[in-house]
């Protein structure tokens, strides 16, 4: 008798992420508990399911993980492009979050870039910004996997006085959603520039005690790492590591500005890294050297960054710009080729994530995150090898499902637990009042 | 009495191009004998329309002009990546050509790629590639507008013998088509490494003469230009303008190597360059100075080039790849704004070709090359200013609306002179042969 799942997906594609590079033709998966139980070709696997699907054009794959970015800025995308870093910030960025941002203001942004996401095929993104209990909230009720780090920062802001109330609120918000699955709650240090070096101490030894993740932005620019060693004689990547930051549960984003010897403190320590390309380019932040990042073994995952700056939430544009301009900034084509920006932005995201265990490539165990893409379209045709077409070809808007922990939260490109036209409105309503001001 | 005219659009927004930055909300255009009769707010325009067009979520504008390509060529997409320019062309691209190129490839292929474009808002291509009457054919029964450059090489393939028989081919096809007011046949000489001097001075004659369009890939790699002073002692760009090519009917195709007197050589001979980011990037070939070319005043299009190596003929992804590039490799976020890379893709592609006073802009006296993209999607909410949007944000796949001289040949995505169905199915037979073998 056959055995008894509760999801059966066939696609006439599957990459797997793990082994490399493979592709299966005509393959099937199924699901029980919200786990993989089998992955391979059609006819290998002989199961009864409760829920079928037959995927005749499209490619399955895990669900992208989106490991660094500021959800609810969505809300500000547009607002000011091809401005300089510094100026984008003071002049425009830091106004507008002390005139507009507030609880409702963070669940409807969130809300709105965890529609964009889904939809893209994002089912895991990291999170920081003001208001975490309410991204949070929307990640519950999405059904996505998140992992939320609470802002740090010194300055008083709308959210919090400075940043040991920021680490309070953060912790008591740790505290209540302890027995959510798919959330995590960690550390959220802004930049060792709107911090004070006992901050990050203090962050240090909280994150330890309770083995909790800390993400951090670090060395986006070369102005921020100029500017501390003139202000305090000490490169903010070395004081990170003065503090006892670094190490396997710190996660450093940008990482544009370093050197050899970083990249081996960094391999040494087992330190995560966050590549953002298209905002580093974007805002001409700088090119993380992520082709020797990746020879030193260095874990590694990809983000969009806030789409205040970005302009969009896709991971697969994220793919495709890190593809380019690993390759321009190696003089060499066949620098991070289609298959490495995939895993990248899969299950390099989730091992930088710590949930390399857990999600980022479909093999038996790991947990039912799953998407799919339609490549029937004349954009994405021929098709010879899919995983091309997924980094090279504009398919984003063809994500058609998408199942986290086996919930199917996108049927058909319809959102199951988001109501669009609901969060559309908000979007609209924001915009004009924003407008007007 | 209101005057009468045969098309009146109303929509959101309207970018006109010209004036620079403009954007009109509540815009109406009105159409008569294919020509834009007038352009402005909705309620100063009082026409009578045969046919009439609200489209309350979208922005107008200009349709883009992809100034380089080879549109048969999609039907390698994906074929081969991540492979350094030399060796994929010597090992992949040219022994694929040898075994499949010919008439029929080169209509399926331009009919895929021509519906490619068009659903991307392309509204004007310019081609090279083998069997350009087959391409020509394509673009007519299309409607779209296209610039036809018959390649020109002087070794054997399967359309020629030699450059000789390129030239006596192309000036026949040149002729034939003399009546076919959307087309445009001019010379497409391949490089330098792939003619003799002596054919360039041919072209150069001939195009004189005709006072026909010329375009030539030029300076494309270091290697490009490194070889040809260690074989020749000259480097390509010296050979044309010693042959007497340089000049105002002459564009020259991805320019990454340029020094600063070569941008005045372009400038003082009004030579106009065509800027193909991805393909650049992808290919590693270089960066083109187009910030200092900007500067100079020289003409600047921007191209998708071949699919096969792109991969794909969006003009959107190439505005957004020039922004970012621009931003990078200038150490500076203001660098080729949204607005710039519009003109790019618009006008500036206009201009480039000749056709500037023609098409690119969206004022009274043009032609009716005019396209319309919904904005309603949740990823392109809020808008601020719809241009930020067109370049930073994915809405290729929402260009709902497309007309070429007044002639609408999309409507609300579907294409009304291609079937869209048999190209699909074209595109797969050739695919599946092509992967047999």
């Amino acid at each position: 008798m056959a055995e008894k799942v509760d999801t059966l997906i066939h696609a006439r594609w599957l990459v797997p992420v793990e082994p490399a590079r493979q592709v299966i033709e005509g393959a099937s998966i199924a699901l029980r508990g919200g786990r993989i139980v089998s992955v391979g070709e059609r006819d290998q696997i002989s199961v009864e399911a409760d829920e079928e699907f037959s995927l005749d054009d499209h490619v399955l794959l895990p669900g992208f993980v989106n490991a660094h970015g500021h959800a609810a800025m969505v809300l500000f995308r547009g607002y000011a492009d091809d401005m300089r870093l510094q100026a984008w910030l003071d002049e425009r960025i830091w106004p507008l979050e002390h005139a507009w941002v507030d609880q409702d203001f963070v669940r409807d942004g969130t809300e709105l870039a965890i529609a964009e996401m889904l939809r893209a095929g994002t089912t895991c993104f990291s999170d920081m910004y003001y208001f975490p209990e309410a991204a949070a909230r929307a990640a519950c009720d999405a059904g996505l996997r998140a992992q939320i780090t609470f802002p740090i920062v010194r300055f008083p802001n709308n959210w919090s006085r400075d940043a040991d109330d920021c680490i309070h609120r953060g912790l008591a918000l740790r505290d209540d959603l302890r027995s959510q699955r798919r959330l995590i709650v960690g550390f959220g240090p802004h930049a060792t520039y709107t911090l004070e070096p006992k901050n990050l101490e203090r962050i240090a030894t909280y994150a330890t005690e309770l083995d909790a993740p800390v993400q951090i932005h670090l060395h986006e620019t070369t102005a921020e790492v100029e500017n501390a060693v003139k202000e305090t004689g000490e490169r903010p990547l070395d004081l990170v590591e003065r503090v006892g930051l670094l190490g396997p549960t710190l996660q450093t984003v940008h990482m544009t500005q370093l050197t050899d010897a970083d990249i081996e403190t960094l391999a040494a320590t087992d330190t995560a890294v966050v590549h953002c390309p298209q905002s580093n380019l974007k805002l001409a932040s700088g090119i993380a050297p992520i082709a020797a990042m990746r020879r030193a073994g260095i874990r590694l995952g990809l983000g969009t960054d806030g789409a205040a700056g970005n302009n969009g939430l896709s991971m697969m544009r994220e793919m495709n710009a890190a593809s380019l301009l690993a390759k321009i900034s190696n003089h060499d084509a066949t620098e991070l080729s289609a298959f490495d920006a995939l895993h990248l932005a899969t299950l390099g995201g989730a091992i930088a994530l710590g949930l390399g265990d857990e999600i980022g490539s479909l093999v038996p165990g790991k947990s039912g995150d799953i998407i799919a893409i339609d490549l029937s379209e004349l954009e994405t045709q021929p098709v010879y090898n899919p995983i091309s077409h997924l980094v090279y070809t504009a398919c984003a808007h063809k994500v058609s499902h998408l199942w986290c922990e086996g919930e199917l939260l996108m049927r058909e490109r319809v959102l199951l637990t988001l109501d669009e036209d609901r969060v559309g409105a908000h979007a609209r309503a924001w915009a004009e009042r924003i407008s007007k001001s």
